[in-house]
């Protein structure tokens, strides 16, 4: 099942080291050292670092800091500014909510090579908008003009978003049994991961080209979605053990990040759709297992862990909304999760 | 006195365009248009964004975002990963500081073409070690891989930084008057602004030329200080009316943010150093008062207005400190802030 082996894969070979990012990752645990601030707490999966608020009680701040990664370049290109904006807002907003905090603000930072102000503004309103979306302030931001590191025509877009969250509220992923359902909120696209290997894969001058009912570039660039509303529903009908957004590294890491060492997650691919644009990479670069469900979220943006007896409710309280797979016990060192293909 | 009408000017040769930059900031007053969140403050000058704790009472978070502008491109070409880090939380910590807020957490965005598991912990560090001075948790952070965007070798790194102030303790400009005294704390070099000037006027093969005791390269990439002990140490023994954290856009953009309309600031340049590399660069673009005051501190890097009569407990509660101006009464359209150059 898994093609590790590989090497170099289809992502390797479009510029991107998977083992460097981790192996970065690594390295910044030695940074830190030991110190720790003492109103540092223990985050769920690291999607959001948590903070208790200094005489604030239970309360506790959550923040996440992103980027949109090289959709940019696609957007850049295309001369399409405003959706990036909403890609990284909703981004930030759904990696907070797997601790459950809900925004209060975010800021930008915007860098280009030579600055357009028409281009700066379309760039901030997608933010402004996706913010307003959530009552979430843009309380902020930074415009840098940096001649000579980025090309002309190229920017870059990242942003951290601060919201709260009550500790006692924090999903508990230590309370997962095996035979909890797992429930699926489905992708509408790559979202904001795996384009440097869709730009690998699918050359400029295709972009403009029909695909399905639209283009390549309307595929490539369809916005990535909050689930914020969509998982509020879900509280008020399931209790929801814990959570995890599908950006990159696909099911196969992210799911991990919010299960505890004696569980697996099984999931069944039968039971939902893959995006087009994603069936049509996994065509033209011959994806194998790891590759697809590593680079991509392969039609799952955002799972949801709840008892069994509660997925029917689950399911019902949003459209498209499925159970995609179940929590089983985990022996040893067998992979935490397991994508179950279906049969051709 | 002024310089405006000569174009282009050293800085637009440079490649940075700051009449786009302010056209930028006047579109996003557009984009945000009418709401507001009611929990969003208005913040001093901008120099950080202020919001209500909900729930919290007096106390509010203030938050910014920055990057270090294209000193990266310096560091990356000499490869020395580790100052940028202090820069960038350096600078930050100060934009808050006007605002009187005391740093909580930190969030870093570190981007690359290739990513370098070396450089990135390196680069880290220096994040991390600038938070631990400030006692301020490194909460998170985002890696990301770009390739296509960065050059080989290059990288961007931005961040934001969360803190909190008492809303009766933020500074009250409007209680200037004249004859208050303007108390300068020393820059060390460029800190974080006037690279991409710098870069045009000092080619790279001198960056590791002899330049004074050391070489241009290290000059240029003397670290951008925090002010945090040193306003602290003043506000135990002064009255600090209003502060300015004197970056992009020098004292001729920094000082009036937080000014109200009826008053002006007068500096006498003969009562601060500027550092030799300033100097330099004056000398090489026969730059004139507009490029210089607009583009670098020119030794001060930041400024506090304290009554008259606490002027001098104030230096002397912070070695390098002096009284480097004072606070007149403002006519009309009269500039907000004159600088009294010495006689050559």
């Amino acid at each position: 099942m898994s093609d590790k082996s590989r090497t170099p894969d289809a992502y390797a070979r479009a510029g991107v080291d998977i083992e460097a990012g981790n192996e970065a990752v690594a390295r910044y645990k030695g940074v830190l050292g030991a110190w720790r601030h003492p109103d540092q707490l223990d985050a769920i999966g690291g999607f959001g670092g948590v903070f208790r608020l200094p005489g604030g009680g239970d309360q506790a701040l959550v923040a996440s800091a992103d980027g949109v990664g090289t959709k940019i370049l696609i957007a850049a290109e295309l001369q399409r500014y405003d959706g990036v904006g909403r890609d990284l807002v909703n981004h930030c907003v759904n990696d907070i909510l797997v601790v459950n905090a809900t925004p209060m603000f975010f800021l930008d930072y915007f860098a280009v090579g030579k600055l357009d102000p028409d281009v700066a503004a379309a760039v901030v309103q997608g933010c402004a908008d996706a913010c307003r979306a959530h009552n979430c302030a843009l309380l902020g931001g930074e415009t840098a003009e940096m001649p000579g590191l980025y090309a002309p025509g190229h920017f870059d877009l990242a942003g951290t978003i601060v919201g709260m969250v009550n500790v006692n509220d924090v999903p508990k992923p230590e309370t997962l049994e095996p035979n909890d359902a797992i429930i699926g909120l489905p992708a509408v696209g790559l979202h904001t991961n795996g384009y440097s290997l869709a730009r690998a894969l699918i050359a400029r001058d295709e972009w403009e080209q029909p695909f399905g009912a639209t283009t390549y570039a309307d595929a490539l660039l369809a916005e990535h979605p909050s689930y914020y509303a969509a998982v509020r529903a879900i509280q008020k009908v399931a209790h929801v053990k814990t959570m995890s957004h599908i950006t990159g590294g696909g099911l196969l890491e992210n799911v991990p990040r919010t299960l505890p060492a004696g569980v697996k997650a099984i999931f069944e691919a039968a039971r939902w759709n893959v995006p087009p644009i994603m069936t049509e990479l996994v065509r033209r670069g011959n994806l194998k297992y790891e590759e697809k469900y590593r680079t991509m979220n392969m039609g799952i943006g955002y799972t949801l862990v709840v008892p069994f007896g509660d997925a029917q409710k689950a399911v019902a309280a949003v459209p498209g909304a499925s159970v995609i797979g179940w929590i089983e016990a985990r022996q040893g060192d067998e992979p935490q999760v397991v994508v179950h293909e279906a049969r051709p």
